[in-house]
Parts: structure tokens; C-alpha cells; sequence
């Protein structure tokens, strides 16, 4: 069965961490919304379809007679059915733990440019985003990058333990490849203290099942999502 | 076996969503940071013990060797374990997906009050939370709610279908319950375009498994935790 994966076209979004899951896994499936002819208006009226389990939002998986949305649950589903997981108990739940940490920090990452509003631009909320951006970098940042470290210190090179990458391991990397790009002078400074999270990055960088997605048009280049660079939101 | 249950103590919190599933559940379980000589320091020494899975906040729960956090974790656990949900996967999936929607409503709800850092007084951030809980009132409150109206059409009485109660309704009582809190006056207008959600809150408020439950001082009042009324913060 091919999968219809549906995400906004344009960012890589929260919809990346899902990307990652099923290029990593070599799992079929279609990119519906950047198909020819297709626009955001498509996506729109899909999601809104009569359907048994509507998505609140995108990202959103069409797995046969399933309609699953939420990234954490779309991951928990694929984890379980291609073997991106644990299949034990103690180990599925570890790892969608800690994708909800994950999911977290994405969310604390975005409210950092808009604090206010996603309605309204960043330039309309850039005086509480300096000061957000601020307490981000201060506090924020070295707690939840200071717990990831923790996690690898105890658990070793991947988040399962054991010798094989999990669908948390993809999205951590992907998480640290937004803040690289999001707060690189910060990030220069936090990567000193947190060695093992970013070899981490590294390691799922290079990971061979990835190569061929990570050098194609299909990995979209950062921007205007979730992880966006401003000069002022940085510092060290 | 007794699961041991670590929450702050003092407000109903995160926590409240796993304790109201433990309630209705009959499931027996130690509120260990409400124990006599237990305060927040011992809550954190015991989150910070080396374990295989270390929380990275509360709630968690010690259930024998594991340890589960991240709140929609331990219902997605007390879920499977004690029939809390559906047992097929589309159903399993389904609860959670609307317990993740539920949390991200929530994480909203406190961040009207806390825009710009958790770490500062309301009164440090009051201009911004102004603005913000204009844009929650205005946007996000109708679109959320909206959402779980439609979910009810759909489903009938309960989220799952069916003719019984998953955890997902708990929380769903317990989101509203909050919003009638924090926003009354609002809630008052939206209640109007959203039957089905309002009677959900009085069903499961009249759930014979809640009485003793919501009647205990157990059960801690409104306060100074996710959900906080504000009178300026409100509006018609």
C-alpha cells in the first residue's frame, strides 16, 4: 500500500519529521500536495472531507481506510508497522515520549517569532519576540538540549538504546538541524556543552538511508516555517 | 499493582488529565507528591534518579520497572492497560490524536498568560498577554472547539463512538471545564455554537465513576496553574 501524505507545499513544517520517517524507512508513499495541480486549496477541502477521523491540521496520513493525523501519532503508527520503533511495550512507549518532547520544543521554537499571533506576521509581534527569543536561548534551550544529553549518556548512540536508529533518533536530528539554522551563534555555544547530541545529528546525517532523500529537491531548504532565522533572535 | 503518580502538588495541572483516567478507571494509584513530608524538592530529586527513562517534567508514572511520561504517553499506556479506549488500531490512533489536539489547546491556554516566559510573573508579561488573549479568544478558541464539535457530530455521545467513554472525553471535560474557568464570559458566547461539546462536559461531569472522585479534596480547585482567570484576559 502507498501511503497519501499531506502537508502544507513550500516549508519543511512539521510534516518533515514525518518525511524523514518514511524516506528512512523506504516506505512508499505519495507527497500529495506537491503534485501537479494540486495547491494549498486542495489540501484544505481533503482535510475538510466527511471523514471517520478528521485531522485538526496537517500533517496528516492516509493509510487505506485510516485517516491518521498528529505527527507524534502518525510516527507511533509507522513506527509500529515498519519496524521504526521498539515493538516492546517499555520501548514503544520510550520513544513516543520522547517525540513528545520533541514536539515540544518545536512548538516552544515557533512561538519564539510569533508569540502572539501565527495570524499575524512576525513583524507585527517582533518586540515580545525579542523578548521570547531572549528567554528561548537562555532558559529553554539548554534544558531541553541538557535532557536530550542526558537521554544519550544513559541510552548510548541511538534514543532506543540497542544498535539501531528509531523515528525519535530522525526527528532530534531534524529538531538540531532547525536550531543550527534558527540560532547558529547560540547553538555554537550550546554544541560545546552537548557533544552527544550533536554527534547524534551528525550520525543521522550521514545515515545511508538517507543520502539519496537528504541531496534531492524533495528535502525542502529552511525558510518561512517553524525554524526561521532572525538576526535579532540570536546571540551567543 | 499500585502505579506511584508524581505531579506537582497544589494545582491541578498536566497532572489532572492522568488522575481523572486513574478516577474513573478504578485505578488504584499513589499520589506520591501529595504524601505527608513530600514536597516539590523530593518530586525533583526522584525526576532526576538515574533510570532507564527519565521524565523530562512531571506527570509521570512508575508503573513496576517503567517509567512513563509526557501526559498523552501515560493515557496512550493506561489506555491499552485497563480498556480506557479502543483496542483496535484505528481506534487506539483515533484517542490519541485527539488527546495530542487536547494538549495543544492546552499548551495555547497557558501561554495566554505566560507569552513571553514561563519563569516570569503574569505581571511581567501582562501587555503581551493582552494581545494574545485577544487572538486565543477571537481565532483559536471557535477554531479548537469547532473542531471537537465536529468530531462529536460525527461520533455521537463519545469521541470513540460507541457507547462508552474513553480518556479522551476525560480530557475533553477537563479542557472545557478550564476554558469556563479562565474565559467565562467568552465561554458563555461559544457555548452557544457548541452543544455538543457542552453537554460531553456534562456527561462526563455526571459520570457515576467521577462522583466520589469530583466530590474528594482530591479533586484541587482552579488556581494559579495552565488554566488562570484574568478578568482583563477575558471578553465577550
Amino acid at each position: 500500500m502507498t501511503y497519501e501524505f499531506w502537508y502544507w507545499n513550500g516549508i519543511p513544517g512539521r510534516g518533515e519529521f514525518v518525511r524523514l520517517a518514511l524516506e528512512a524507512g523506504g516506505i512508499p508513499y505519495r507527497e500529495c500536495a506537491r503534485e501537479p495541480g494540486v495547491d494549498a486549496s486542495d489540501l484544505v477541502a481533503d482535510m475538510r472531507a466527511d471523514r471517520d477521523s478528521p485531522p485538526f491540521a496537517p500533517p496528516y496520513l492516509v493509510a487505506g481506510d485510516m485517516t491518521i493525523s498528529q505527527t507524534a501519532n502518525i510516527l507511533l503508527f509507522l513506527g509500529e508497522r515498519h519496524g521504526l520503533a521498539p515493538s516492546d511495550l517499555a520501548g514503544r512507549l520510550w520513544i513516543n515520549q520522547i517525540q513528545l518532547t520533541i514536539a515540544d520544543m518545536v512548538a516552544e521554537a515557533h512561538d519564539v517569532h510569533h508569540p502572539i499571533a501565527s495570524g499575524l506576521y512576525y513583524e507585527e509581534q517582533k518586540a515580545e519576540a525579542l523578548r521570547r527569543a531572549s528567554d528561548f536561548r537562555a532558559q529553554r534551550m539548554p534544558k531541553f538540549l541538557g535532557y536530550f544529553e542526558r537521554v544519550l549518556a544513559r541510552r548510548g548512540d541511538w534514543i532506543g538504546g540497542g544498535g539501531r536508529w528509531t523515528y525519535a533518533d530522525l526527528s532530534l536530528y531534524h529538531l538540531v538541524d532547525g536550531l543550527l539554522y534558527a540560532f547558529p551563534r547560540r547553538m555554537t555555544t550550546l554544541a560545546r556543552d552537548h557533544p552527544r547530541v550533536m554527534a547524534l545529528h551528525a550520525r543521522v546525517g550521514g545515515l545511508p538511508e538517507l543520502q539519496a532523500y537528504l541531496g534531492s529537491g524533495r528535502r525542502l531548504p529552511w525558510g518561512d516555517g517553524i525554524f526561521r532565522h532572525y538576526r535579532e533572535l540570536d546571540g551567543d
